[in-house]
């Protein structure tokens, strides 16, 4: 009855081979061509070990312990993460997407997503710190000099040393214009990088001997907003083995995630190179955007298993009124509706990992380019629809357990307060909304939402109630799209309302298709979500005055 | 900037004159014929002195402080709370709505459930400490032998002496039919109480020097089940001043409320004295149990108000993208939803803690039978309904603090954590939804339902949106009596849709009399509230199979 973790394989791979059918698409992908899915199925299967087995121990521990500092200021993890982080290093996770030229293991993203999913699902705070590893090896991959890709590249794709992402300062979060760090070049080519950040993540730990920062910062003739930010380099421990002018001020006291060091951020005049163009450091750090907003939804994701498979357990053990409360009727609805969406909301942002898998290594252009399209559009609803039900869905199982659940040792109550962050870091889950209706939506005019919904009502088949809500988005989407195209104060105002009803119509598609898999979720989708789906799309017909 | 409280005494007011023309019906009551708006109007001014002044400031503190225990094992509540408590008696707080003749000043409900949503608001951990003595003071007025009566009774209304209620253990939490505490009667009358129990709030504390315990036991010949449950009142310190064997062996580590001491007791062949009949200890405490979860639902109150004020002042002063956030749409919808929610629910709270006073107190028998009925069906939708929207609401405004909504200090974050316990204590939120739909609903036929909904609908006029939602109501609540008549499996089913459906009828009728008072939250209500309240209509068409 204990809360633990067992990792739901047989769900991934369901998802991954009959769902997805991934092992036809890697076929078409060079890259990916020797992989099949008992190849993969034995990668996750290792994965899920070195989950529940190394990281779930230390989660309730690293929530009570969270971080210290050491007389120097010097940060350190809890009890048992640098171990566990070594582990993590030796077996060779933290390079499974990456490029084997830089010594990855040139897996897809699908895997590593699956992944993710287990180790957030075990242990959030711990995860923080390789989380945002991808990110900065793809930054410097595609925009690093070949001097920094050569000092830095390979270290980075193999874990020895962590990133630390600093965007965020005091007067500037979602409107990164307003960044004031500066940047000046010296005559060796190097910058002198000075400026405040806060909220960095892992921006000091010691779990690793260096840290590389990726600074957002400002040249001296930069012009102002966004278009005049850049981006630095700046390591911990500079390349002849002193120590740079990179300081941490203070690591703030959370509500949650207590074992991942959210630093305040202090670089004096630190040594650092240019990653990319100068004033062109937004546009080098939003090519790892999708991938890193992927990688939240999955947080969001790992919450909802962790908390659906602990309390239908719990449930099944606790007896009330003469009967295990699995079998009280308001229990069992909670726990098929936290079971349906969990699984439903595994398709898609699994589907948006074959995406980005798709788009960069499938054979035919025309795929790369249409998975392209979908992996831009599925991306924000997948971050803030599953991190919006990543904090929900526990938060509504915390109930399952009575008073218990409010107590630190039953687990679940810290799940709630761990995944409450993930609505809003990478860009809130209302800035998504926004990236969807105006980037995603009215860019294109509806074109690749409109063939998306199309394709997957095709595979619906004819269960009304998930035909309801998707012949409610393809019916009212074009007309919020003839309305938002001049009104920007409309998109605005109905943006989240628009996500959510997608997302709940990409739900029934993806309810349908499990169940063609041998699942059963069409009646549960149809009691909870349809219902709760169709509430945004009325939303959205008022605000039409339909 | 910084969290802080500013009592909404203008909207306590407007409630209380114009909504529910409370000073008309005082003037019907003869214990409040001398009872005048402005009256009490100070006295509330003088409530929010003390919550803003004095409690509000104690509340980060306190919760990062949490209770502590003495090498004795004796509990210390946190820093500053003794004093406040203190100040708390001599301002005659706890006396509010206690008799005149036990040393109380006989002032309504209504005024103390506005002074308890300030408290709530300010300081909810603090005040777990005193909202239990009402409950214990009306049990033992109603129930306790002359001698109970003139020992306790005056100590207790006064506030000198604090009360716990020792209901759960382990084994049995909403099934109190499972508890296995024993009493065993002595040759005095005194009992011997023997037994562990579980999530005691101010099972011990350094608040007063003795703690009334109101213990739920079996007595040596009780049937099984809860018809064979006692009642005993056992205090920590004996009337011939020493100390009784009533042990405190733990203190929960929980989500929130961390200032509330929740503890593990143990009474070990402890002095007590029956209160009540034998074997009628459920009755006894049930009589308190309105005006418990009326108290739980003003605490769900309490918590919106603090969010939606401090959201508001936050959002007016923080500005991204060249304005404050409160211009951006989604952040302004977000406040909008809210202050609505907010405001309407303060008027059901208001009308239920009227409703108990009208039951009690006013001249005419038929007006008391009515109120009494009003009152029995608004409980368990207020406690309910109130602090579902009280972790809810402030879980979503945390988002318009972005990242600074996660930590400590801005206030925010306490706040979604203290709420949750109020959706699981004093019967959980799926109990209290039974709870209406058999014992509320069902047992009269809908009759007081019914009764109700007719006379709202009179008072809302002719507002589409509000009266959709009302005629929604009217028209499926007699099928569902119908079909529920029949089916305990579908009752248990569809009892939380129901709740929430009727919940959002009855805001309908609040929103239209606060509009008609000179506020204007129909546009509001109709855009967010009544397709969330049609929602939960449209599941109950579905499982009515309509």
């Amino acid at each position: 009855m204990s809360w633990h973790y067992e990792a739901p394989l047989a769900s991934m791979r369901r998802v991954m081979e009959q769902v997805l059918n991934a092992p036809a698409h890697w076929a078409e992908c060079p890259a990916f061509a020797e992989l099949d899915m008992d190849t993969a199925d034995a990668v996750l299967q290792e994965a899920a070990r070195f989950a529940s087995e190394v990281l779930q121990p230390l989660n309730g521990t690293g929530d009570l312990a969270g971080c210290t500092r050491a007389a120097d200021g010097a940060v350190q993890t809890p009890p048992g993460f640098p171990a566990a982080y070594q582990a993590f290093v030796q077996g060779g996770w933290p390079a499974l997407p990456c490029d084997p030229a830089w010594g990855g293991q040139g897996l897809p993203l699908l895997l590593d997503a699956a992944m993710r999913e287990m180790l957030d699902a075990c242990n959030h705070g711990w995860n923080m710190y390789p989380d945002l590893l991808h990110g900065a090896y793809e930054t410097l991959k595609h925009h690093g000099s070949d001097e920094l890709k050569a000092r830095y590249l390979h270290k980075i794709a193999s874990g020895e040393w962590l990133a630390a992402m600093a965007l965020t300062e005091p007067q500037a979060g979602s409107d990164l214009g307003q960044l004031r760090t500066r940047a000046e070049s010296q005559a060796d080519g190097s910058l002198r990088v000075s400026g405040n950040k806060i909220f960095i993540s892992g921006g000091d730990h010691d779990l690793t001997d260096n840290i590389v920062h990726l600074v957002l910062c400002r040249l001296p003739d930069a012009p102002p907003g966004t278009k005049g930010l850049s981006l630095a380099l700046v390591p911990k421990v500079l390349p002849d083995g002193s120590r740079n002018a990179v300081h941490c001020d203070g690591i703030e006291k959370k509500m949650g995630i207590k074992a991942s060091a959210t630093c305040a951020m202090r670089y004096e005049g630190a040594t650092g190179w240019l990653v990319g163009e100068p004033h062109r450091g937004l546009a080098a750090m939003f090519l790892m955007m999708n991938s890193a907003r992927l990688h939240v939804g999955l947080q969001g994701l790992g919450h909802q298993e962790m908390a659906a498979q602990n309390a239908q357990r719990y449930a099944e053990e606790r007896a009330q009124m003469g009967r295990p409360i699995a079998q009280h009727p308001a229990v069992r609805r909670s726990l098929q509706r936290l079971r349906t969406y969990t699984e439903a909301q595994r398709v898609l942002a699994y589907r948006a990992a074959l995406a980005l898998d798709l788009a960069d290594h499938h054979r035919d252009d025309a795929v790369r380019t249409r998975e392209r399209r979908f992996a831009a559009l599925l991306t924000p609803v997948v971050k803030a629809f599953c991190t919006h039900h990543g904090f929900h869905g526990p938060a509504e199982a915390l109930g399952i357990w009575g008073g218990y659940g409010y107590v630190h040792e039953y687990g679940i109550e810290q799940t709630v307060r761990d995944a409450r962050i993930a609505m809003i870091y990478e860009g809130t889950n209302q800035i998504q909304a926004i990236d969807l209706a105006q980037r995603k939506l009215l860019a294109d005019g509806g074109a690749a939402a409109g063939e998306l919904l199309a394709s997957l009502q095709a595979e619906v088949g004819d269960a009304p109630a998930l035909n309801a809500l998707l012949g409610e988005a393809r019916s009212l989407l074009p007309r919020w799209l003839a309305r938002g195209a001049g009104d920007t104060a409309f998109v605005l105002e109905t943006a989240d309302d628009l996500l959510h009803g997608l997302a709940f119509a990409l739900l029934a598609w993806a309810v349908a298709r499990l169940d063609a898999a041998g699942e059963a979720h069409t009646a549960v989708f149809a009691r909870e979500g349809v219902p709760e789906g169709l509430m945004h799309w009325w939303r959205l017909r008022d605000a039409l005055e339909l």
